[in-house]
């Protein structure tokens, strides 16, 4: 469980901001937005007054989230009729978040809040969420861990001969019993993963993933991840997973190959790492994300690889790297358009990658804290193509 | 891909409850819907004028979309300045679907119509897509053998001394090998699955899951399936899966016991049977859902088991079965308050189960479609309980 002490520090972060925009309150219903400021994954709505003690209504399960929950306050969901009478009357201007809640969702609390005002608060909510606390910090190194020694196993079961599906399976029945919990979080409206990618050369593949590398997946309905294909020798084989252990997302990719690689694939590879280890010594308190995302892209074009950089030509990633906690694709984005200076305590998997379409892809992908001596690494093996 | 022959019966089917609702078209924007209707699940957006053909704009990946969908208006997403002309001007009544549209997008495109008039479809879309095509009832068919086929596996691989967690791992690994694509989509709000549960005594626990059973899970912030715990012997262990394969969903339950199990747990899943036998018998096209759960209900009551039927004490789930195709949680609900009646070729997951605090979770499930000679059983293997 966690403690009051952790909850009322991420609200009161809330609150802060709340109050600088002249908001009475907020009312969060997206799931994870609840767990992040409660501590409980049921199915609640959960009232955050600009001061003073949240309110969180239960409507499944509510014995589950009194167990869950420091909350000092948890009741059952209420009815229609007394649910504004439990928001203060003076709570005039209230946040809500607009990217991930349904229109029917919306409408239903603007009916009930009739006389009141909602008000979007997505984008300040994905800021306060995007610094981690040092309890968060401690969750996803250890995220890291349980992931890394997955990684660190691929030479025991990669085998010539399977298919990119069964290597897939067998990752994932290792990450599993690590206690991963099986479900990666998205917020990106459209996108979803499953678990990760181990793919070969249908890496390089187009897809809907807002990713540098998508995988051609199983069908036109799942158009992502793994092929039924055999995996070649002398073939680049990209295994991208994200673990997930108490709720926090770690995410890398690492490359094997059985017998060797072709000149430029490993060419490409080694300026993937020299993008890494620049972004991760720029990974400082008040570096600014587009710029990393520049710079990353300008290394890439002078190493002859701009066009394969961050996807399939003509659909590349405008990005380098991502926020990560509760959900894979958190803030901030090292991506064009984020002026935003990096704060200590954001996490960020640093992701460079070629897509050489009939060759394969290749990279490499770690998350890292942000701290003022640069990127802290996270998910601590090496990071060198392994031969087997 | 699908043929377009396919795709168009599924759009003139939506065409004509456009027509009846007097509405002009319909805009669809998320990704199963468009894969519904268009065979891509690209990141795109669907218009679907009241007659004529669809146009498909697609954000990413356009190349990809070519060649999965067999529509013939395919083209990038315009500019927002290019948007509104690419609807016929004389359509001013559109449908939307608020369950599943974040407010942000909404806004977004209410901003780029702002002279038409969006209206919400959330209901009818659901309606259409819960009646299967030949083609879809034979995609289903196919995933239910291939994920009859992991359960029929269960005795090689379940042992004494396994985790819950050890159990799902290997349960995983195989479905995933058979061709299970990893997501379970789920259309309500706030309701995820992580592929099932493989549940012990821990399977009767309260939790968010709108089932009857959903398992403590691993931590809080997945408060769902399997746990660390130890599988004792002579108690049911209750594995719940979902099998996806070329888009499709298919669910089903079955029972295993090391040993012997309690006298009272055993005539709990009698019970089960009998309610699924009864529901199987009447799911012929024209019985009302609500009456099918009600009769159920009466059954279990009778039976000595109604305060333990579909759930926790105090949180007992209201419904008996739901729809399954592309989502786990399509129309119709065998519920209270579904007084429509059964369509041949909706199909149908019959779940009757029973938690008993202390003892475990017992209960059968299995996915069948509705015909005039009640349902067909899709997941065809022995229903009994698997004593090892």
């Amino acid at each position: 469980m966690l403690t009051h002490t952790e909850v009322m520090s991420r609200v009161s972060r809330m609150q802060e901001q709340l109050q600088a925009k002249g908001l009475d309150g907020a009312l969060f219903i997206f799931a994870i937005d609840v767990y992040y400021f409660s501590g409980t994954r049921q199915n609640s709505t959960l009232w955050i007054p600009v001061e003073g003690e949240p309110i969180l209504m239960v409507r499944k399960s509510l014995s589950r989230a009194k167990e869950d929950s420091p909350l000092k306050d948890i009741r059952p969901f209420p009815s229609s009729k007394e649910f504004a009478g439990i928001l203060p009357p003076a709570a005039l201007k209230i946040g809500f978040t607009y990217d991930v809640a349904p229109v029917q969702h919306f409408n239903f609390y603007a009916k009930l809040l009739a006389d009141r005002e909602l008000i979007d608060i997505s984008l300040l909510n994905r800021e306060v969420r995007s610094v981690k606390s040092p309890y968060e910090v401690e969750q996803i190194k250890a995220s890291g861990d349980a992931l890394s020694s997955v990684f660190a196993q691929v030479p025991d079961f990669l085998k010539e001969g399977m298919r990119e599906l069964d290597l897939t399976a067998e990752f994932e029945c290792r990450l599993r019993k690590s206690g991963n919990e099986g479900i990666v979080r998205m917020r990106a409206y459209n996108q979803e993963l499953s678990g990760g990618l181990a793919v070969s050369t249908g890496g390089a593949s187009y897809g809907f993933l807002d990713g540098p590398v998508t995988g051609r997946g199983l069908s036109n309905a799942a158009p992502q991840g793994a092929t039924r294909d055999i995996i070649a020798r002398n073939t680049p084989i990209l295994i991208d997973y994200v673990g997930v252990f108490n709720g926090y997302n770690t995410d890398m990719t690492r490359i094997f190959v059985i017998g060797t690689l072709d000149p430029e694939l490993q060419r490409a590879f080694d300026l993937a790492l020299d993008i890494q280890n620049f972004v991760q010594r720029e990974l400082k308190p008040g570096a600014i994300c587009e710029e990393l995302f520049f710079k990353a892209l300008e290394i890439a074009d002078k190493g002859g690889f701009g066009s394969s950089f961050m996807g399939m030509p003509g659909e590349q990633a405008r990005f380098v790297g991502h926020g990560i906690g509760l959900e894979v694709d958190e803030y901030p984005v090292l991506a064009q358009g984020f002026k935003v200076p990096l704060q200590a305590g954001q996490i960020i998997a640093i992701e460079p990658k070629f897509n050489i379409p009939g060759k394969g892809a290749v990279g490499i992908e770690n998350t890292f804290a942000v701290t003022p001596a640069g990127g802290q690494k996270l998910t601590n093996i090496p990071d060198e193509i392994v031969f087997l």
